[in-house]
């Protein structure tokens, strides 16, 4: 599909600053002059963000599956109704969160050709740029517990967001327009190589200040 | 997926008495000495529950396919946590919508592999019995509308209600555990259809007061 707009997605695990990168990487990019749009999955719509609730509470049941077709549902609703349009008025999206995170949080599960097809079915335009911000289990975790309670995935084993990572990294290494950034380091280096990624890929971004 | 209990779906429009001819079967059926598990969809748990508020929302904009992932959603959360437990238990489930109104009321939007794929990775118990309670259009909405304000689906246009109509026809016609009732005929004579299906297709209920 062909917008004119750019969609530029984060992904990584909770505490790794992807909330704080975007808001940055938004200011830079609106004092330049670049019409931006940040929203964030699940969630994005109201709709989306009513499932958010039904999503994170820790009280719920889910089996990975369910979860699976669930954030799928809330990524149709934010694709069709936020993404797309502000894509076609020419702005660029900034997404915290995107189809990445559904294949690494529910990846253990759930059938490959299962997210496959629900990715190809809701997925009608994919990210230009998916950056991932990469940290040790034990420091998102630890970062993430600092700032608020625990939702349904901060709540599971080590193991299982040690496969969550492995399941992120696997993506960035098979995906050319997937790039891992080094998120245990200060925040104005994280800044620093993101501006880099930017910058090389948009040739008319590359004397972004 | 071999379990002791009996599982008997009911479908068709709103207004067709689908949830008064479940309570008169499963007074029946308790009478006789059956257990019975009476339930819906979507719903059925806490969380379906929770999403049948987003989704029968008339605020809410999902697309077809945003409803089919979130059925099946609920439909995992249902089949795991309620209704294959009480068939392990040799219980008998009547449920008032199941499968079948997926394909029925998505199938105008969803590509049918879409739907099938769905249903094959959340159905891992299909029914034994599906009763179809047929009504026409028109008389379904009048019944319906006498009764409660107008949900999402049924605020829709009458062509889109023949379009359903139809599908569930075609299921029926399909599937020889499926079986088409004329529910536009008085209460007690579509019970007695009802009776008729049950005792020939489970003979010890054959003489099933």
């Amino acid at each position: 599909m062909t917008l004119p707009g750019r969609f530029i997605t984060f992904e990584g695990p909770e505490g790794a600053g992807k909330s704080t990168q975007i808001a940055l990487l938004a200011e830079r990019l609106r004092s330049a002059g670049e019409a931006v749009t940040m929203t964030r999955e699940p969630g994005g719509t109201p709709g989306g963000e009513a499932l958010r609730d039904v999503l994170l509470n820790p009280a719920a049941t889910w089996s990975p599956l369910a979860e699976a077709l669930l954030m799928n549902a809330a990524r149709d609703a934010h694709m069709q109704t936020l993404i797309l349009p502000a894509l076609q008025r020419g702005e660029t999206v900034l997404c915290d969160r995107f189809a990445a995170s559904t294949l690494a949080y529910q990846g253990d599960g759930v059938a490959p050709e299962t997210l496959a097809a629900l990715e190809a079915a809701v997925v009608v335009r994919r990210p230009d740029l998916v950056l991932l911000l990469d940290l040790p289990v034990a420091e998102g975790l630890a970062r993430a517990k600092a700032r608020s309670t625990a939702d349904r995935f901060e709540g599971r084993r080590l193991d299982y967001h040690e496969g969550v990572r492995a399941r992120f990294l696997e993506l960035a290494a098979k995906d050319p327009n997937m790039h891992c950034i080094d998120a245990a380091q200060p925040q104005d280096d994280v800044s620093a190589a993101i501006l880099e990624v930017m910058r090389a890929h948009y040739p008319d971004w590359a004397a972004l200040p």
